[in-house]
């Protein structure tokens, strides 16, 4: 605990911790004031991402980086998963699969876009295993196949009814589910030495104790999901005071803060030349989105929802995945990056952004 | 011959071989009990593999596994192009088309995605000759660039004309066939080295003499041909009494039936470590049919057929061939394997399979 | 200037520059018989190549192949640029934008095709700097993906208004440009190292002087301009005479002779063992059209154009240029080359020109 108040004392970002019990206090208070809201969130979201961040290193230092990614995309995921249950058990269907979609497309291009910048301008040129990332390229792939072919089976020729959509959605969702665990075992046990990091990193500043380190974790992330919370519900109304459209904020700004802890692990890796870590967090934590926390949200919706839930997205949804999915399929390929590369990747993400942006209302 | 019996009474699988006259007999006599035909015919195809799949490795072991396996590829083909040529005279083209894009389907996700899955649960990592392995999967994406540019060209503005499309599939035709003879060219002559195989296989069991293979191998194509015959003719209706929907036999049990004999070869090459012999039936089967078998029986349907047969396909089978073509060509990039990847591709065939098992009727 | 005449003395294709004052004098005497136009104007423009070839290599002698490519492609351009602005000042952007799609389909698949195809049946195998080609490439698919995702997304769900794609394609050509910008900053500068050419291309002929390359450059792009600029305006209608339909002439012929300059250059290095030339001419060429040329012709027709023009291209021109990159990244990823390569390469090719000349009317 002393070593944590030192460490808040020498990082002034971390001051910024003071606006989490100012959010929940003015939560309470002034509950209508939604840009206000909305302003504290991002600005308390900040510090508590830096900490998590700070934390997860400190873990991924004994377990090595590819543990260590997992682990963070994980907890950051754990985040979405709470706010996506929220809404799912009121029935908004709609905002759940804007919110996965936003997620797979953000942690595929902007988070691993910006590690390749950062790390480039930094360093030269970086190398990173290019196994693990492939076998997560893989695995997007997968469930963007598990995305694209039914409605492009079944659309091509008919109208299909809902009731054939609810039941393949929940078989592909067990199968996508299955696919995911097997991926485990095989970077966790089987194949595990083809997932060792490729880089040497830098030392960096002494780790905290794993103590530490793990209850800084959990108090973190419970802390990060409740200010999500109150983000989430602001988010809409503070969007129309800054003329956003609803597709905009729903696939670009949620998605964007939501992995905010994330992507300050990933780019303090990238500074560190400790490439495998950033793109074991940002296609992690897309992978995990698609292929876990996508279809066990499916099949809860059977449970919680007031009516089942389909794998079926929005057709503009499901081309921005399968261009992200290619993207990272072909940079991934070489194991090598340099700043460029980071600009070619936020460049695609850019075209969604702005396409997204300028969309005329009426469209999730 | 006495070679033959005595591997016959040594072999517990090869006894099944005694359903072929059953088979032959119970079509003579009850030509209407669609079920046990089926059943029999399903029997009477397993041994028939294995004897194919034995006399193959023996031709392979004395010519090299590139030319084995293109030599196993086209006798297991044989058997389809004999079927289709029956379904082409009688103008049942969308059961033609069908059987080709679930040939090629099958071919490059089923029997490849086991062979890596059945390698790799035997071998910690296997490598195989990518050279060979992309050079096929290039092949297949020029069919299928074939089969998607017409349609994509021409239905994005108006709705293309018989006369036009027809024209353009005898040209795309000639193409193929001239782009397939090429690839032979290339690989069994003026680049033959590139193509030789990286692995060295297990010795496995004596090879038969040459004479004996080559006899096998002829007398045996003849009968999977006809029990093939049988086994179409009573699949349809089999298929009712099992609650199969028409597009998941057309696309998934036919092809898988009538690849059996290439399956067992592949896998067993696989489970040898001779990755090259699985990966050369595998993908070199599925070109095969993509630019040899499909632009013959289009060119053939002007002599045959009661009207011209063009390279049209249902815009479903064209998206299930692209992505399969896209998996490919991924999965091969590295030129080696473990058995998660063939759990990724097998996964890709299971959406394909789920997908069409699920289809409400009124497809093909 | 007395090198350049004993040049032309040695050089029979040469002879043929004799055309060009023939074509100038028929072009005012004649104006209206448009085939004889058309021939003499191919005619005349084959030399012109030839000359700028030779001269592109002298330069390159000294410059390296990269920066070579990177001058070669840019003169090349350089005349689709002054025939697009005549274009685009009449207001005709279905002419412009079918000379832009025209452009890059034709350098991405024919030039680089015919490039490995004819270096390829010369040398055995050959291979060149893959990073380079990799970088156009994913220039390429980064174009592609701005011309694709707007449709993509706002079609799928509502009619576009013209406002919301004109506004989009501004904010794209800006990325766009910024993104080729910035990939001369890479190339050229801050990672010039890795474009270092691979092989160890032949010596060829003495180079000429810089003075007198420089001279022959400038002044011959001047002629082959003035020469394309009535190939353009015969060309439509001396395609019907031979019988041809205007999406053939738009995306083939207009392509073929624009380009044969770069062609002839491209060639030429292919033959010499020089394939980075070829390589970067090629696809550098076919990347400079899509993210300088096109954004830079959107933004001019706010300044020169009767109205605003937008980067929306016709369904099946966009299919063709998201396959011809594709295509690029597929061949390319190896970085090394043998003929058949090139032949599958031109075969992809073959399908769009087959595909479009079969193409009934109404469509562009």
């Amino acid at each position: 605990m002393k070593q944590l108040l030192k460490e808040i004392r020498h990082n002034p970002l971390l001051w910024l911790l003071v606006f989490v019990p100012v959010l929940f206090t003015f939560d309470q208070l002034k509950p209508e004031s939604h840009t206000l809201l909305f302003v504290l969130s991002v600005l308390a979201i900040v510090p508590l991402a830096a900490l998590l961040s700070h934390a997860t290193e400190s873990v991924a230092a004994k377990t090595g980086d590819s543990v260590g990614g997992l682990l963070n995309a994980t907890l950051g995921n754990l985040t979405e998963l709470v706010i996506a249950l929220a809404a799912l058990r009121a029935g908004e269907y709609t905002l759940v699969k804007a919110s996965i979609a936003g997620a797979i497309i953000t942690n595929t291009l902007f988070m691993l876009g910006a590690s390749f910048l950062l790390g480039g301008l930094k360093h030269h040129v970086q190398e990173y295993n290019r196994v693990g990332a492939r076998v997560q390229a893989g695995l997007l792939f997968l469930a963007t196949c598990a995305m694209v072919i039914p409605s492009a089976v079944s659309e091509a020729d008919f109208a299909a009814g809902g009731a054939f959509t609810r039941k393949l959605s929940v078989g592909l969702s067990v199968m996508l589910i299955a696919a995911y665990g097997l991926s485990m075992l095989f970077s966790l046990k089987t194949h595990r030495e083809l997932f060792a990091s490729a880089e040497s990193g830098e030392a960096g500043e002494a780790p905290w104790p794993m103590g530490l380190a793990l209850a800084t974790l959990a108090g973190v992330t419970v802390l990060v999901a409740l200010v999500s919370e109150i983000f989430v519900g602001s988010v809409q109304e503070a969007a129309v005071t800054f003329g956003m459209t609803p597709a905009f904020v729903g696939f670009i700004v949620v998605a964007l803060v939501g992995a905010a802890a994330e992507m300050a692990s990933a780019f303090s890796g990238a500074r560190k030349n400790r490439l495998d870590l950033s793109v074991g967090i940002a296609l992690g934590s897309a992978s995990q989105i698609a292929l876990f926390v996508a279809p066990v949200l499916v099949l809860l919706s059977y449970l919680l929802g007031p009516t089942p839930m389909d794998l079926q997205f929005w057709p503009g949804a499901v081309v921005m995945m399968l261009i992200a999915t290619m993207t990272a399929c072909l940079v991934t390929n070489s194991g090598r990056s340099a700043w460029f590369v980071g600009v070619l990747v936020l460049m695609v993400y850019l075209i969604f952004a702005m396409t997204l942006y300028m969309l005329p209302p009426r469209v999730q």
